[in-house]
């Protein structure tokens, strides 16, 4: 909280004649905001994971006790509402924010080369791209490929809806994704891409380790250029053509059925 | 869009001498707003949604045209601002929102006695029980069961996540899930609890129609008497007891499992 001033303090004296001036905004990228406690819990269980400061209420804190003191980071002790002004009324924070730095760039290289990928086609949506991570860590999947390009920040919403998978999952971004499914299909990745109008499914496709399965926004699904990287197109059989699929839930209908099925070759 | 009043105008004279007294809140439950187009498509298309005005940019009017000749609603064409304001700016209304009314109540006698139902423990957040609709839809399920108190109003937000499903899938609403659940027991239905920390898994477990899956809220999990009143408790099985799924994530992979495995008994 800061420190009421008082009235006779002139803080921008100096550049303007005591005339307030916003400050520059600058995008920090440097600082990603962590709340909810699990997203909070993993950052802070996390080694990798730079940790600067924490907004914690007195309940909070406490569930966290053990871990902020094994990390030996700044807290400041808040309430409720004082989050709810940083972040906004609706944002379910869970009384805990933490201030921390990005984890460190992956690339395909460092993966698991006989894992399941699961690869995202420029979804923007930051609760279906925190959910599909979520599984992905639940499915013990080897890494999430996102592209460098219309995919969300890895940051706030993102990390709430991971909840802790953020700390768990490798994640890789690519600036051209046609050329890393190429990349991961030289590796002897098959590559699935999940499409709605596809004729065969999932369900009677023989799959195998190492795997990658893509799949692409609702509405826009799958790129040309991605589709073309795929060795095949398979969609999940529903029983309505009415109906479709949330882009999470099919990642996590997909991931599930992979980690079943899919055997190594 | 209200047309601009004169300045010497006094609609209030009658009651307050010209002074502006706010409008009465009273809860208006007969009225349900519906936005998105798979949302508002659905509901137009609905012979048993009653449907009484709708806003719609030009955009949005031109694609819903048939539907809205079809169902003769009366149409005011506004700007997408115009709905931001109505909504908010966070709302993702695609151009379009729909006055109309509430569908029916539906009781477990109305649905489909051989289907497999989902259920919802308590489950309060509109964006997962309107996502779990909308799989439900997918894979044929015969309708959703939910607690009177703590589920969301089946308006606004759960109606966009379940994009059209709110049309689609009939909703059940009990006053007391334990007596609902022994109900569905005397018909002869298999009612299995999802509970992470169950020992059976889904996957191995024989599964069979009629079904009930019944899934509870994340963290609460499911009430002591909902168990009880299930047949069985299964975990669906992760890689990683350290990441759980999201609840609508389990309901779509639970309803994508059974769909494939249960059989008619």
């Amino acid at each position: 909280m800061a420190r009421q001033k008082s009235k006779y303090s002139k803080p921008f004296d100096k550049k303007g004649g005591g005339k307030r001036r916003p400050p520059r905004s600058k995008p920090d990228t440097d600082r990603v905001f962590l709340f909810g406690l699990h997203a909070v819990e993993a950052a802070l269980a996390n080694p990798h994971r730079p940790v600067y400061a924490l907004r914690a209420t007195e309940n909070a804190a406490h569930k966290l006790g053990p871990l902020i003191a094994a990390r030996n980071v700044a807290i400041e002790r808040v309430l409720p509402k004082d989050l709810d002004r940083q972040l906004g009324a609706d944002t379910v924070h869970q009384g805990v924010v933490l201030e921390a730095g990005p984890l460190e760039p992956v690339t395909l290289d460092d993966v698991d080369p006989n894992g399941i990928l699961l690869v995202l086609d420029q979804v923007t949506d930051p609760h279906n791209v925190g959910a599909a991570l979520r599984s992905a860590a639940a499915f013990g999947a080897s890494g999430l490929v996102l592209t460098e390009r219309h995919s969300p920040p890895l940051t706030g919403t993102l990390a709430k809806s991971a909840s802790g998978a953020l700390d768990l999952v490798p994640i890789v971004h690519v600036k051209n994704l046609a050329q890393a499914l190429a990349e991961l299909g030289e590796r002897g990745t098959l590559r699935i891409g999940l499409a709605e109008e596809a004729d065969a499914t999932l369900e009677d496709t023989e799959i195998a380790r190492p795997l990658a399965l893509v799949l692409g926004a609702e509405g826009k699904g799958l790129r040309q250029l991605t589709r073309e990287r795929c060795d095949l197109l398979c969609r999940i059989s529903t029983a309505s053509a009415l109906a479709s699929l949330n882009v999470s839930n099919a990642a996590a209908i997909a991931l599930h059925w992979a980690r079943l099925k899919a055997n190594a070759r």
